[in-house]
């Protein structure tokens, strides 16, 4: 039921500065910026063969991404994965024992429906499921 | 000169517990284990539509993966970039000011030469250029 990997989410201290590496040093293009006011970021995309990397910085020391951050440094936060079918993929989750931080899920990014599972069942990485809304 | 997202590294404790997460909570298919004796670490490659998630056990305490997790915990590790000119990209990051770990691409898994960027340079993501060797 998983498609392909949506995007990695990047944790950032300076958005600015994050997307100068990417498309000076490594060569992407940034294909777009949008504010999550719900998580409190700042997101910049950049498409690297059709999966996203989607750079994080904090509007606010309330952030989620701040307290990252703060416990460890610049890095990695997240891998979502892209799904048809969110609410079989949280049940498979589930049933096989794993803890979900959301069993019903919400509104993210790109119109897109996400949930994550907790890192402390998943070997270490926040793991998000995201599925386009459907029409 | 990037083309596509080429593996995830995951640094995990345990290889046949980790597999198990990935393969009953996730429903991914493990397509291949193998032993990398020069990083001292056995590994498994699940494939999420084009893109390989490769984890890391340790099989030494002098592995860099078992100071990595004794650091960090658990989690990913590193991010690879394919591309089809590793000297090319490597010169380009060397040029915008990027720390490089090696200068010279040397044979990784899967047949394949590698480099990577310090994660200093590279805000906090331990970066890897892979690129299939020339035949």
């Amino acid at each position: 039921m998983i498609q392909q990997i949506d995007h990695l989410g990047i944790a950032v201290r300076n958005l600015d500065e994050a997307c100068q590496y990417y498309e000076d040093s490594l060569g992407l293009h940034c294909h777009g910026r949008e504010e999550v006011e719900s998580q409190k970021v700042r997101t910049a995309f950049f498409d690297c063969g059709g999966v996203h990397l989607e750079l994080l910085e904090p509007t606010s020391e309330e952030s989620p991404i701040a307290k990252f951050l703060e416990k460890n440094g610049e890095g990695i936060h997240h891998i979502a994965f892209r799904t048809d079918d969110i609410a079989g993929q949280l049940g498979q989750a589930a049933q096989s024992g794993i803890r979900l931080i959301h069993e019903v899920p919400f509104e993210g990014a790109a119109n897109k429906l996400v949930a994550f599972l907790h890192p402390k069942s998943t070997h270490g990485v926040l793991t998000e499921f995201c599925m386009s809304k459907p029409s």
